[in-house]
């Protein structure tokens, strides 16, 4: 007897993430016998929770395939952690109500490490209510921090991104540094692991080439050297690029730029580092200076997303189905790097609980060793995640992204309120 | 008997500026019997006034075709005003003696407003001097800022980047902001012309599209009907999308953020008024924000260049070249609308006296009543020029831009002191 399943998105969104969706959804309609219905939450575990949830059965073939190259999150999303099954009891057996009322057995959670501890935590709680359901991680951060994955979908399209404005925005400052601005510092995301400033490096190729400078959240800022750097960067080549990752912090372990603001799991909400760095710059060194800083540019550009990157994340949406369908429970799909050159991969598959709550820091050898560039060993990991280009089609102009009309399903259960 | 031409980039560069350069080195060697040897000034007419002149003819055809889709200026620009013939006669004079020695009797100028100004003095006193120089302006100007051309080439491809972006980012925020971020503002370049800030607009449909608000230069910024758009779009579409030009300036004629420098041309240097809207919106409404700043990526993004403007860069290039084969002095190609639908164009020809210091502010009936959107004659006028992808060609996952080796030409003359 066939059953139905849901997906939800979880945290920050990124330019790949309906790729992943459009998987999901084109798999389970080629296992029909298996799944039914598929229901999306309307923003993630909130609607799922309010029992707010998406007939995707009702959107045409064309529609899923046009989400994939639509940036964003289909089906909305949301920052809400599902902490410790004791403090949150009534949430996760909310959930549980949810899934049996509208009979779903497979549950397809796709986000960071957070999703995977609430996918792992709704697997045994489903259990123990005695509807069990099928849970399954599916990747993505942009952060690339998650452990096993040899890297997360969502990561190869913002390190294009970076990697390929980096040099963009490094051409125009050279071509007019005799007499303008000497030195650009673009601020980039990351928290807590300098993977997306790391991307900034991937295209150069001799100590002259962009980005001069990288700043990792990994090292302590020091800031002798750091001004030492940039004048050598100016008198030697003319110009100074920077790329530093908003999460740098100085050597007490304080963000350099704290906006003071903390988001739903209590991580701080950074911004405004490019700035703070560019200033420094001006008053210390008195070089004519610009910065730019990309925020929700860098993870919304599907117009520049990786090859890699989205086959990545449709390949991890079609096998969370396929797991689920082979009777999987509590997992999750991973990306194996077969080899580099040249580079090959497949889908693996992980253990849930092995998943949560880990932050994936880069390796020691992938930062150099004056703390702010990277490795040829980065390079080589880097390279091949940004490769290939996946052009949406165009109209008059403009890229066709689409915003299918979804419909809710009717609700069966008394309304729930959500905190 | 054929002369020598000299070419030279002037103020901020573009994403297709040298597609022009492209345009004028395949048109001058189209031209041999006419034009021998093309210089380039070394970072524009800076190098010019040194007597460092790099022979473009020492470079291959290859490397020319290739330029053509590599951004910033290949052969270095400057912020450098010729102002007024009698306070500055040395530098002119030095001009038409380093023109005299290489035997240099057409010039291309490939700037803005100020350009055309000192390509104008420069054929005035040429003549004066005995030593007659055509002189041919080439338009360019991300800030769509001159007189009598229909449009600036760089103009299209930055409206294309924001255009985008805007859709982009927009779509990432709309998924979010149940739980999230419910405003988002980017800041665009422009110091007095709302041009790209209008080209934000062109792909909004319906009320509910982003963006919500558009802040122009032209408009006085009125912070009580602002924040009231605000709210509106938040409690009616979820969340508000805000394009700001760095120009934007209070009733009282001020920028609202004034980094308090400026530029050789006397221009303020601009930047910051993203995060300053931003914090005013979260300290009035309470709402959770990001802002953006794309600075040099915008104008530096060949990777999503407009197909329009990198051929319309290249016509004004080639157009150059043939009025002063056809001996044509004190002019400018532009850039001619025929007719919107379709969209059809051609290069016509302006006196270069008509264009020098005079900025093109938006018509009025292209900003809407509210003062903070685009009408749809302005939306009619900008999208045909962000129309067509024009791809740069990729190599492992980064665009093919190259940097070709140049050779500067023997010095004739006594060194000179550029100020």
């Amino acid at each position: 007897m066939s059953s139905n399943a849901l997906y939800a998105q979880s945290g920050g969104v990124t330019a790949v993430i309906n790729a992943t969706a459009c998987g999901i959804i084109e798999a389970a309609r080629q296992n029909g016998e298996t799944i039914d219905t598929v229901y999306a939450g309307k923003n993630g575990i909130i609607g799922v929770l309010r029992e707010q949830l998406y007939n995707l059965n009702l959107l045409s073939d064309e529609d899923v395939a046009n989400i994939k190259h639509t940036p964003g999150g289909a089906f909305g999303s949301c920052r809400f952690k599902l902490k410790d099954l004791e403090s949150q009891r009534k949430e996760y057996e909310r959930l549980i109500e949810v899934f049996k009322a509208h009979n779903i057995r497979y549950f397809f959670y796709n986000g960071g490490g957070d999703s995977s501890d609430t996918a792992y935590k709704v697997s045994q709680i489903g259990e123990k209510m005695g509807f069990p359901v099928q849970c399954i991680g599916v990747p993505k951060t942009i952060d690339n921090d998650l452990p096993i994955t040899d890297n997360c979908p969502g990561f190869g399209s913002v390190a294009k991104y970076i990697a390929v404005s980096t040099i963009e925005a490094s051409l125009d400052v050279k071509s007019m540094a005799e007499s303008s601005t000497k030195v650009f510092v673009l601020e980039v995301m990351g928290r807590h692991a300098g993977w997306i400033a790391a991307a900034a490096g991937v295209g150069k190729q001799q100590d002259s080439d962009p980005p001069h400078i990288i700043l990792f959240p990994e090292v302590a800022f020091d800031h002798e050297k750091f001004m030492g750097k940039v004048r050598y960067s100016v008198e030697n080549y003319g110009y100074c690029t920077i790329v530093v990752s908003e999460g740098v912090q100085n050597k007490e372990g304080e963000f350099l730029a704290d906006a003071g603001t903390t988001d739903a799991f209590g991580h701080k909400q950074l911004g405004g580092v490019a700035p703070l760095i560019a200033n420094m710059i001006k008053s210390e060194l008195g070089y004519k200076y610009h910065w730019a800083v990309s925020d929700y540019l860098q993870r919304s550009a599907r117009h520049i997303a990786s090859l890699t990157d989205v086959e990545q994340a449709y390949a991890v949406g079609k096998a969370a189905v396929e797991l689920a369908v082979a009777g999987k429970n509590a997992v999750m799909p991973v990306i194996v790097r077969e080899s580099n050159n040249p580079y090959k991969w497949s889908i693996g598959t992980a253990e849930l609980k092995d998943m949560a709550n880990v932050e994936k820091m880069m390796p020691e050898d992938y930062i150099g060793e004056d703390g702010m560039s990277i490795t040829e060993a980065c390079r080589e990991y880097v390279q091949p995640l940004i490769a290939g280009e996946s052009y949406p089609p165009y109209k008059d102009g403009l890229p066709c992204y689409v915003s299918p009309e979804l419909t809710l399903e009717k609700q069966k259960l008394e309304p729930f309120d959500v905190k």
